[in-house]
């Protein structure tokens, strides 16, 4: 096929048709099938090593002639550790309980009908995303297991390696006798099929963008189809002037040098005056020697050139820049109002943390911090469904619509309400 | 002001921030102090009676120039008993429970913090109507009570009724203390200022449209803030082979004929053919003596023609279409999996029923059509937040996203983390 004809629109409808049939195909499919055909998958992939190996190699031969390096390079590669931990994945999705079916609310109104909210599958999700081809199983796994069909549609760079695992999960569903169009990849990675696809509200009834900032805004700027954006972390540490320094060391460099690379990592570290006079200096220090390039405000900078800690000055975009790397920006506050107004202002509502010993301050902090995780005396780090107890999970939400934070299962869930009568009719 | 002096995207900025700032100070305020304005503004409509009909009547005497009339001009028309009925209904919205701080969840993993999922609200929302000047007066009461700063932006039919009510609840604002932007009315009806609305994604949390198909495509397609959309009602109802056929027109000649004009009427009948041989006929003959027109596919024709009662022939657009009128397209059906499917393809996943002795089919029917209320043996007019025992409701969302079906209080909110630790970091 020459990219001439191509009619992609015509191609995402066909993709799009096959997606919703499938779901309500899934609809009224029990547990144990969608159990099965993860449990299938799990054994496929590990049963097609040397086969994922041959794909991936196709694309990390690309990516380097592409002069692709470093850690893009990295995220690329199948290993055979992440193999297993693909498969690994697969069965303890597998083994989390059903999302489906459970009994949300009951309602008796004095008409007489019973009315039942009951969760359900939401139907079709669009899962758009780079670079790493893991996240295909990890994908197709979650919505299999709360019977969503679901459409892929992964980066070029790993554009073999996808294909060849999306194979693996159609071998699947075939030979456990799923609809195949329960997940499909969608089969080009041209820029001019994202645009129906992010159109299709007829069809698709989610697309979740994982990616990077500029991914998201293609989708949301140009997406019909309702939208649970991925976004960015602009995470804050505020230290009270009541905060112990030991705990607010030691929440600092977790939260900035753990995984710096993460969205729950600190970018900004907020600061009361008088906490900043007794420890920022033996703080900055330490995470000067972790590693971290400090960009301080005018105080902060004052103070820490004086005890001779090397820092740069920060400027306006600083407060606002995830930097998803070993810098922080440092800025100082006078009270833990001017905190929360700077951390509702600045950040991006996703991860923001108080350490303090002054409960009355802690509640107001949590209470008027405006983001979807708020922490009293523990790192911004433990934002992800594993931390949560809640399983796998499809990712971190930004938006405040349907699902807020970590996204298990039941987040790629909605609920329908089902009502038993007796021949009731409206007066 | 001349148009071409106004700056759309200034004013629209400017009403955002102000929005902004009003949630982030609502949040911390306590169901007393929502109550008290809502009392408050209750008491002020019934004190405006005059005044508010002055507004009003400008708005009529407009339309009656622009030659509104029939349903239109009534819709916009403020009469004493409904300016009795928007005080009632404000009251009523200060009596529900409070929806903010209930703790949804709590989850302690094994790392010992200690998770509470707390309903918060939305923060800024946005509400695009139409013609129903008290739609100003539900909405700013629904939003205030859940927490949630708003934005309304009415037609300009009502424009004067609209700026003098948003005048009133302005007034309650401040005399109670609370942010007079805390419910703001965009101050036109350019429709040159809605499109920098639709698009203000970093200050508004969530639109509402409410209004017909072409102003509900106008926002979906244009906007970037997330969209609950209250699009049409294309609901079905399924006659089965084991129907009552005393039971079955019970409900069709309520379902259509008590209120065509709402979403939640039918606009399909679904006839298993078993039931139309033998109950169509006179079922048919009263919903025409209701004054209902039928129009039916071919089998359905050829049998009500056959025993005289009058009926068009149906074409295919006719299974898509709302006709919030007394008109009604039959379809014959050979089994239930074929009224499913039929239901699924043509309607708009809003309300469907099936009337029915045979629980198997039932229960099937049920989960099999994807919709967001489901009804067995009852009539789909019961889809309504009152119906519910909701109470007040903002509308029925017809995304599946955050809210389907009936939307009150708790639909307004989301959700945000409050975690306790005790110094607690990632390993």
């Amino acid at each position: 096929m020459t990219v001439e004809t191509v009619d992609f629109t015509a191609l995402t409808r066909e993709l799009g048709d096959r997606a919703r049939g499938a779901a309500l195909a899934l609809a009224t499919r029990p547990t144990a099938d969608r159990n099965r055909v993860l449990s299938d998958l799990a054994d496929r992939i590990e049963g097609s090593r040397a086969a994922i190996g041959e794909a991936n190699a196709k694309d990390l031969e690309s990516a380097r002639s592409a002069g692709l390096s470093g850690a893009l390079f990295d995220r690329l590669r199948l290993t055979d550790e992440r193999i297993t931990a693909m498969a690994e994945g697969v069965r303890q999705v597998a083994a989390l309980p059903d999302p489906v079916g459970e009994e949300l609310e009951r309602l008796q109104p004095p008409s007489g009908i019973d009315i039942r909210k009951v969760r359900v599958p939401l139907g079709v999700v669009a899962i758009i995303y780079e670079s790493r081809p893991n996240v295909t199983i990890d994908c197709a796994a979650l919505c299999l297991k709360s019977g969503n069909a679901s459409i892929l549609r992964g980066g070029k760079e790993a554009f073999h390696s996808n294909t060849f695992l999306a194979g693996l999960v159609t071998a699947s569903l075939e030979a456990t006798g799923l609809p195949p169009a329960a997940v499909q990849l969608v089969p080009t990675t041209d820029r001019a099929a994202l645009q129906p696809l992010l159109r299709m509200d007829d069809r698709i009834h989610c697309i979740i963008p994982r990616g990077g900032k500029g991914l998201i805004r293609t989708v949301v700027e140009n997406a019909t189809v309702p939208v649970l954006k991925h976004d960015e972390g602009v995470c804050n540490l505020y230290l009270d002037s009541a905060a112990d320094p030991e705990m607010a060391t030691a929440i600092a460099l977790n939260a900035k040098t753990q995984r710096p690379g993460v969205c729950n990592a600190i970018e900004n570290l907020v600061v009361h005056e008088d906490f900043a006079a007794d420890h920022l200096p033996a703080l900055a220090r330490a995470l000067h020697e972790a590693g971290v390039v400090l960009r301080a405000d005018e105080a902060a900078h004052a103070l820490l050139v004086t005890h001779g800690v090397p820092v740069e000055v920060a400027d306006h975009d600083d407060w606002s820049t995830e930097y998803l790397d070993l810098v922080l920006a440092v800025r100082t506050v006078s009270s833990p109002e001017e905190a929360v107004r700077f951390i509702n202002e600045y950040g991006s509502q996703h991860s923001d943390a108080i350490v303090t010993a002054d409960e009355t301050t802690a509640r107001h902090f949590l209470a008027a911090v405006d983001s979807a995780t708020v922490y009293w005396n523990a790192s911004t780090r433990f934002t992800d469904g594993f931390a949560f107890g809640l399983g796998a999970e499809i990712g971190i939400s930004t938006d405040r619509l349907h699902a807020r934070g970590p996204m298990g299962l039941r987040e790629l869930c909605t609920y329908k309400y089902e009502i038993l009568g007796h021949g009731e009719v409206r007066a």
